[in-house]
């Protein structure tokens, strides 16, 4: 693309980046990311003020720095400000790095553009596609930079198969970076190009490649879509589990997935914590977002233990800490049962504060840390008659996929 | 004493041993040891034959080798037969040492005899007093050796306020032996005169001499007496703690409590790893032996956890070690849920197949091992409910002294 002179006559460079710029664009993607790029030393705000001038009906919004986002022809167009640096190492921001993303790509993809395409939709296909936050998945380019290195789409498969956790791909001379992934990204060796993939998103993949490989089938591309159970099937199915749940319903303000999913699962991983030092059990557990009204953040637990007994033991220090263990026996003065010694060590039998694993969450769920943007938020905890009573569609969804969880492995 | 003859003209030589020889022999007390030494080289069962004419109503008993045990005038009277040894070195059995211990005590503990009564009996009133494998605790022997070396009964109970586990004791030159607590025999350096003192006991002694050094208080020696709880109290006490119990009973051979305790523990333990296993949790355990007609084992198992859920949770393989995972999921080909990864491993949920403690020990008690004399056999697993309706008086027993266990630690 080229100049783009805005009303002030202020001048920047138009830049289509991303997998329209290149050939490698899912059907059925809406997305055109357009740069605009102002000289090293420009004003970037006046790229801003060209991107609203481009688009008037637009909506701004953040990631590093404001950009616009519009609609235009059924499109999502995000126009994005960035400088236009002379070398990947004298980026400003990390929008930066795009252009040159683009053009390393660019250079070399050339006759494997649906090798690029298959990966994608393989990857869409077997939910292992995107690496935002929720996701944990793969990007785009590193999609693009597998076939560049691996030669062709089966190539890739075929070499994923036998990755293992750390397994390293230098297409550069690359830092000293760990990670499950680690593709070194050519246009900044200090960079992990896999940094957002989680170990069980590398090895769904993996496990998804050897199953294809084993036996293709369109199926891994284009699955058949999940059905929504209906309550009766999902009261039906929590029965046949013979397990208790508690949904923790959460209103959070409406910012975007990469900055709410890390805090849910913060969020899932401290509940966990405050239920298992209480001795009870939690089999499985997941986050959700609802949007649409009031955003709230969903999050399921499945008890194996939910319910406890009266009595709990407390174990104290080894008897031949003489101070520490008079202090145990007078801070527990009248104990069901003991002191006694087990193992050296002092230990008394108390009662159980909470013997329910739901009283427990909504009698202290507010003691416990759940990230700076839910801590805040009004706090639900529903138990299974309760969550069976209220289900709405986005909570069939959710457990529905819950109950139906799975992975291609053969 | 002196030369004993028998019938046949055979003579050895006679000893007084234990407490009655060294006026530390508490009140109370019915035991009288008399050893009967033939030469080295002479034969063992001339003093045997010497025995049971002294005695003629008499019972035979064995430890290492054959005994006579005889009720005289209201004494429990052995006669034990033993090999008149020159050195300790040379012993031929256990109990040829003995006659070497008694002359070490002999000639050092004139003047403190009063000191070793006060701490045999300080050991009794606290539960510590006895080196059989049942009690765990301290011989009257050892507590001797203890007198002699600190100089009296409070500087035995100053110097236990200060043991850790591994305090050692050396009245000679010893081996180099580990254990909770080590005192070398003076008579045998390669022995460890505390080997049967377990790590509970030691510190149970320890907390007691630390609160008697506190407050002094008659009932050290002579505690209150547990009232046995009458049925009702124990059920009702049992309905606060909100636990459940499983009494297993296993029928025993008639053996003494040395060789039984020790496979009732082991058996303890080997039920408790088989609950754990399979996800249900035991508070608390105890075993007790009844003597009088059938001789019976009982394991007392106090559950916190004895109903799980239908699923289980089933953890496999790592993804990438590609031949088990494959296994793993075709051994596992309709789960409730999964596969699907966890930390890099697959895992299934499965159902499960004991959902009630008390049927998993029906079911699978006879496929772990309970101990040489335990394993044959007969075993009856009683839930709470059983164990209320079938209470005896030795049952009420155990379960008042299980359901008031405390020791004195101040």
């Amino acid at each position: 693309m080229g100049e783009v002179a805005g009303a002030k006559g202020v001048a920047c460079r138009g830049i289509l980046v991303g997998s329209a710029a290149r050939n490698t664009w899912l059907s059925g993607d809406r997305d055109i990311d357009i740069f605009l790029a102002v000289p090293e030393d420009g004003d970037i705000t006046a790229a801003l003020e060209i991107a609203r001038e481009i688009a008037p009906e637009h909506e701004e919004r953040y990631a590093e720095h404001a950009y616009v986002h519009a609609r235009i022809d059924g499109f999502d167009v995000d126009l994005v400000p960035c400088y236009d640096v002379s070398d990947p190492s004298r980026i400003k921001s990390a929008v930066d790095r795009t252009p040159f993303h683009s053009r390393y790509v660019s250079e070399r993809i050339k006759g494997m553009e649906d090798d690029v395409l298959l990966l994608k939709q393989f990857m869409k296909g077997v939910g292992v596609y995107g690496s935002d936050l929720r996701t944990g998945g793969f990007s785009g380019y590193l999609a693009e930079l597998l076939v560049i290195h691996y030669g062709s789409f089966l190539r890739v498969l075929e070499g994923a198969s036998s990755w293992r956790p750390g397994t390293r791909i230098d297409l550069a001379q690359g830092a000293d970076i760990s990670g499950p992934l680690v593709v070194i990204d050519p246009v900044d060796p200090n960079r992990n190009v896999a940094a957002a993939l989680t170990l069980d998103r590398m090895f769904q993949f993996v496990a998804a490649a050897r199953c294809f490989l084993n036996s293709p089938d369109i199926s891994f591309f284009f699955p058949p879509e999940v059905q929504r159970m209906h309550p009766d099937e999902i009261r039906a199915e929590i029965a046949r589990r013979g397990t208790e749940f508690v949904l923790l319903e959460i209103s959070a303000p409406d910012m975007v997935d990469d900055v709410l999913y890390p805090q849910m699962r913060k969020a899932e991983a401290a509940v966990r914590g405050l239920l298992e030092r209480e001795g009870f059990q939690v089999l499985r557990s997941d986050v959700d977002l609802v949007r649409g009204g009031d955003v709230r953040a969903r999050l399921l637990l499945e008890l194996s233990i939910w319910e406890l007994p009266s009595v709990r033991r407390h174990t104290g220090p080894p008897v031949w800490e003489a101070e520490h263990a008079s202090r145990f026996v007078r801070g527990n003065p009248s104990p069901l049962s003991g002191p006694y010694i087990d193992d050296g060590r002092l230990v008394v039998e108390i009662p159980r504060r909470y013997r329910r694993a739901v009283d427990l969450l909504k009698g202290e769920i507010h003691r416990i840390s759940l990230g700076k943007h839910l801590s805040s938020g009004r706090v639900r905890a529903l138990s299974t008659r309760e969550i069976i009573e209220m289900m709405d569609e986005d909570l069939a969804e959710f457990l529905t996929a819950y109950l139906t969880k799975k992975v291609r492995i053969c």
